[in-house]
């Protein structure tokens, strides 16, 4: 209780990559989620969290309202997965907690499905479709933890109005987390003791 | 994306509140409760967010390791839910992700039941025992939306060996949530016209 402050700050090499990339528009479902899998791989690379990468687009247009990488380990932060940092932080730099204020669609773009709390947190973002590469049981195959997720999760979002669409680039992004696993790095889940 | 960085900076009157009582402990789960509602109530009388407290407490001890308040509307943040606040509040003041870290039991009290998301989150953030005031069921009678969670919630949480009490003040935790609807309060989920 220092400061009675939470930060989570982007590492720098994220933050020099969005200002190379302003003012470009991302137009197709692939081309988001290679983006979303670009962050995956170099947030492992650059060691500055987990093989997970997401981002927020304004649908129509394509425009990048914020990128999330998985921050757990730099930022001390067990809820600082990469969707939750994307939606966090659109909202943040757009001004209000809902990403359908004023009628956009936004679109959150996700290198591996959503964990049980980061599908959670979907229906109050206020976005619209959520786009996944891959699956839950590819995070899991490598020692990851999803939670108790309902058994028919894209139901429920679909249901609240929210489209999903999966398997997106599900090899590119499973190879991802592959590496990430082949080459030692920590899978973090606090109670994979219990 | 103008600065790369979430905040969530808790109300000046918490800051305040948790300075002034600097050394005390809280020893009884009706103690703790009686803390984390204080805190919803002080919250909706502050205007500074929804109607939810909550607190990390190291159990044996009984010392407050940070507390929560909910900050959707001020913070302009879906994810600022009162739970996630005192989670990523305990572990940055902490310096880890983990709250069992180091064998230390700690203990999340909330005022309500947490939601779909917050749900999701406790098995990420190391804490042992959860123990919880009002039901879902309350916050839904005055018209949040608690998400898609397991039906048998508790039994995900004890399965993972995380201990979970209900029905702690759960009259008076109530009572702050009905006061809120009645006075008018926001309610913000995003999603209510889906």
């Amino acid at each position: 209780m220092a400061s009675g402050r939470i930060v989570l700050e982007l590492p720098e090499w994220l933050k020099v990559l969005v200002d190379e990339r302003r003012g470009r528009t991302w137009d197709s479902a692939e081309a988001r989620m290679r983006f979303a899998i670009e962050l995956a791989r170099l947030n492992v690379e650059h060691g500055t969290g987990g093989p997970f990468g997401a981002a927020i687009f304004e649908a129509d247009s394509g425009k990048l309202l914020a990128p999330g990488v998985n921050l757990v380990e730099p930022a001390h932060c067990s809820i600082a997965h990469a969707e939750m940092v994307a939606i966090a932080l659109a909202q943040q730099t757009g001004g209000s907690y809902d990403l359908g204020h004023g009628g956009t669609i936004s679109e959150l773009v996700t290198s591996t499905e959503p964990c049980a709390m980061c599908l959670g947190a979907i229906p109050w973002s206020g976005v619209r479709r959520v786009v996944c590469g891959a699956r839950g049981e590819d995070a899991c195959a490598i020692g990851f933890d999803e939670g108790a997720k309902p058994v028919d999760w894209t139901g429920e979002l679909t249901r609240r109005g929210i489209a999903v669409t999966r398997d997106v680039l599900r090899n590119e992004a499973r190879a991802v987390l592959n590496h990430y696993r082949a080459t030692g790095g920590l899978i973090y889940n606090s109670r994979n003791d219990g």
